[in-house]
């Protein structure tokens, strides 16, 4: 089945600046919508002859895996929310903050590398009307449910309400409170109390509403975005779609350099999924990359420029506080946050603490006006194995508790953001100490890293990291690539840092206990069992590659439905004994109990004669015709 | 710097049988022999302008990384362990066992796949003397420090020396005993309680001696071998090189189907390391394939057969009785060992104990007669989340504890191979219940693999259950690869699944606070902090994947001295940042410790505006000149 690709070429486009994107269903899934609110999901079909039915599976992918979905990037995704948002009566349409020069750079944009303007940008944004606040917590903690809240419960349900029979919980959850079911007052309740965000800028209704919390799902972001020093525009729409058709539920968009704005409204107006960044980036570049020269009013402006355009979530580098600077003089990588060697250098070179920290409830005042949540950012987070848990970054993890302190106080959504660098028996501490200091705010982490020693392969160093902070309360998992240390993704390394932390954020949810999360793991063992290969393939976090590989060794279509593996071959094959096995225990009319009890030597031989006498008898046919 | 290929061209194979191998050193190291044993170590080049010493590493790669080294595969590696074992005086030389047709498959061997005997077989063989037992653990329960223990002690201390002046011991050991310093009687000590195996048997005199054990570096095992549908000898044999180029610490030759015995002479005859096998495996080819068919005698006839060649360790699933049989009845993956389903096999239709089983202290016997180690194999391992940590697992392990001490009460080294599939939270208690029931006797486990939802991403998942497994105290991890579970590994496949538990090894070596294990992360972090880009390259798992990530985005020569990254670019780097930071704060002759104890408001606030006054005196200028 040959992926379907949608394709966007402007006339104003320079040749060969088309844009494309992936699109089609997910190897052997078909898109539903589950429900009044269209809960988009996905469903893998599973061959008849199992007799069980297509099993459910949470799906950020949007639009471009529905088949039945007409794909225009010029004209972007359809506006799903935008009801929702202005039926609560609290927002107004205002002129949007003119594009300037400086917004793409310097210098302008620059239209060699095909970054056209999104040719249906809007004039008009939307803006909470004075003195109203549109964030979600505040509708959660005034007990108003909406349907972002209840989008949310329907979506994190899957696959749970099958399960209501079965009544032991397995897992070890370290204090989470997964309930068996969740209710939208259950969503709103854990937002009311920090505990869950749900990122939607009232500016991206083209958004799929997702919480990030850890009595949720555990959740996986994806990093694109230009640099200065290579990609286009095209390439990172791409990478966009591409990120979530293999399970990111969040994207952030890092770009540099210029075209930053132009950038991120072709990925604004094309995400499913809420979209984060990192406004100080941008205003870097609108100072020529000099750190001393930002300014409060340069970064205000740009937190509106962005806000308006619909940016979900902040890094707000707010914790970099003057004092905990010389903290890293003496580390062996002293501080590897961009943001936060931008505000170190920032506080530095004026001697006193940084405009974000100064001027954080201004800040706050922008965030309410728009639904944007704090990601909190960990400047100071260890870029080593060496720096791990050490003086500067718990300093930053307790100032960054304040200021979700001081958030709340506004009824801002914020996660915190966390390392990095960190040695496996120096993890679970991360996971307590961000818990206590920040109040159960979710914590967001990159990685951790486990080791510093594997360039080339940080997305499985980081990846071991990722899974047992998940499973100790970690609610999102920023991804790390192959090309971690070494370069910028490519789309290979991008699709192999989401199935990584996918599968990550999943051993998560199974360690953490979470009522459904096994549902596709005994799916897929079945069908491995029964040699329902392609059953096999379409369960699987990639279906595309687990085939490619079966086929190396076996490329025969006859063998994808071979009751054999390349492994043991047709002539012996323990799959097939255990089978012999389970039909010969059935067949003795013995229970397995028969054998279990039989524990004393004595009534085990008595047995066991009985048995090869019976056995004999039958004419030593292993497989007795059924009586 | 391209890799010299060896090749071994034999005038009488088939042409386009040749067989080749991957030799040279790895890029940026060279081989050192320490000491009179000279033992074998890899030291790191560093650039000059660090002023750092080479980083010495342990290094199982053999000579084939060793510039020195002539390589010819129709010889065989010198026997560097032959005064020893001959300077005991317990051994005697025997006629080896004559090389039947079934030995290699019923039909003979296949000279179709190229499969030439090894030309320089040997026909005389070591065998113990009548009544002598040559067991490394037999020694050392005598009290000597055999050549042996000593070549591991030196190995094992590879970063120690340099380290005793260190005070803080780091990481979370869950009981094991990890000497600060490794001396020969420590290893002696460790061997003789079965806390550690040395495997090595007296017909590999080739193999450099390793240990296997929890207060040891953790090991990993790469898993090779022919299958009935797919490979060959020269491909097998090139894998072998292969992966221990990479770090493999031992290598399983797990071939089925025909040419059993020829294709395992030539990874004998060239293998550095310990060579592990199934024997039941070839012993089931010998009655072509017929589980029922098989007798002790065909067996027992097998393990001599592999014993005289030199196998080291034989993974014998004697823990498979005939009542946990029917405990696996209800499993959704049912038996997923094949061993263990072979085994399940016969018990069921003979309905009565295994000869593995029942034969047990015959099997002693021929181990001790040639220094054989037992890896007690879990035929009844989970092959799914589902099946984890059920019945049949613990009641087979309880059953391996038994066995274990039937074997020690032979002086005959054992490990314990383990699961499999299990999920985060249930992998702990495996390792206890292990530790418990096997007296401590080193766990050898596969994977475990946290989820079974990614295939072609199997490394990863089971790299996270190794990595806690390894911290947990399992003493070796058995690699799985990306190809798990759909095909056979390739040679790209072998690297990965190296290089991957080579990092989830160090993972757990780094939290066990294995005292040198992280002098490799910080020599690292180093130079990736100071732009040594070539030394990050070199200090890694795969220098060659590194460099060749990197030079994707920017393949500039002038790249690798270049002081920034395609991340940030030139204009702006973090990592500059952190740079000028340090130097800000040595400038200031204001210590760390002056910021750090301004806490007050009211006194940081003075010091701010000090210190914004002296800069602003001293011209605005970051960098003062040094006074």
């Amino acid at each position: 089945m040959a992926d379907i690709i949608a394709r966007t070429e402007s006339s104003d486009m320079p040749r060969g600046t088309a844009m494309t994107v992936t699109t089609g269903p997910i190897r052997g899934s078909r898109k539903i919508h589950v429900g009044p609110l269209k809960v988009a999901m996905r469903e893998i079909m599973l061959d008849p002859s199992c007799g069980e039915a297509p099993l459910r599976v949470y799906d950020p992918s949007g639009p471009y895996t529905d088949a039945a979905a007409t794909i225009d990037i010029a004209a972007g995704l359809p506006e799903i929310r935008s009801d929702w948002i202005r039926a609560r009566g609290d927002v107004e349409e205002v002129n949007q903050r003119e594009v300037r020069p400086e917004d793409n750079g310097l210098n302008g944009p620059d239209r060699s590398g095909g970054v056209e303007p999104f040719p249906n940008v809007r004039r008009r944004v939307l803006r909470a009307k004075p003195g109203a606040n549109v964030s979600q917590m505040h509708y959660a903690r005034r007990g108003i449910i909406t349907p972002e809240m209840e989008y949310v419960a329907i979506r994190e349900n899957v696959g749970r309400a099958e399960l209501r029979e079965r009544a032991a919980r397995d897992g070890q959850d370290f204090g989470a409170s997964i309930p068996d079911y969740v209710t939208p007052e259950f969503v709103r309740d854990e937002v009311a109390r920090g505990r869950a965000i749900i990122p939607n800028n009232i500016n991206h209704p083209e958004s799929e509403p997702m919480a990030i919390g850890r009595n949720f799902l555990v959740k996986i972001n994806a990093n694109i975005g230009n640099s200065a020093v290579a990609s286009d525009v095209a390439a990172e729409v791409d990478k966009l779609v591409w990120s979530i058709r293999w399970g990111a539920d969040t994207v952030m968009d890092l770009s540099t350099g210029r075209n930053i704005h132009d950038t991120r409204e072709w990925i604004m107006r094309n995400s499913p999924v809420p979209i984060g960044t990192v406004p100080i980036y941008q205003a870097l570049e609108k100072v020529n990359g000099i750190a001393e020269d930002l300014t409060w009013e340069i970064f205000r402006d740009t937190l509106i420029e962005q806000a308006e355009q619909g940016v979900d979530y902040f890094t707000i580098h707010a914790g970099v506080r003057l004092a905990y600077i010389p903290m890293t003089a003496k580390r062996v990588t002293g501080i590897v946050s961009r943001g936060g060697s931008i505000m170190a250098k920032w506080c530095l070179s004026h001697h006193k603490e940084s405009f974000l920290y100064e001027r954080f409830e201004e800040i706050c005042e922008i965030m309410k006006a728009y639904d944007v949540a704090f990601s909190l950012g960990d400047g100071l987070r260890p870029g080593s194995i060496a720096d791990a848990n050490d003086e500067a970054q718990f300093s930053e993890l307790a100032t960054l508790g304040e200021l979700t302190q001081i958030a709340w106080k506004h009824d801002i959504q914020v996660m915190i953001e966390g390392p990095g660098h960190v040695p496996m028996h120096k993890i679970k501490v991360n996971m307590e100490k961000q818990l206590e200091a920040c109040g159960e705010a979710p914590f967001y982490t990159l990685g951790p890293l486990t080791t510093d020693i594997a360039p080339g392969y940080d997305h499985i160093t980081s990846g071991i990291g990722a899974a047992m902070i998940g499973w100790f309360g970690c609610a999102m998992l920023c991804y790390v690539t192959p090309k971690e240390h070494l370069g910028l993704p490519d789309r290979d390394d991008v699709k192999v840092g989401v199935v990584t932390y996918k599968l990550a954020a999943h051993a998560a949810d199974l360690a953490k206990g979470h009522p459904a999360a096994q549902l596709r793991d005994d799916a897929l063992s079945r069908a491995r069992f029964e040699f329902r290969w392609r059953d096999q393939f379409n369960l699987s976090l990639d279906p595309d590659t687990a085939e490619s590989y079966h086929d190396q060794t076996l490329p025969a279509e006859g063998a994808k439905t071979a009751h054999f593996c390349s492994m043991c071959g047709p002539k012996f094959c323990s799959m097939k004994i255990t089978q012999e096995v389970r039909d010969f225990a059935a067949k003795q009319n013995a229970p397995a109990d028969t054998f279990i009890a039989a524990t004393s030597e004595t009534e085990a031989e008595r047995g066991m004669a009985e048995m090869k006498e019976k056995f004999r008898l039958s004419g030593s046919e292993l497989y007795l015709p059924t009586s």
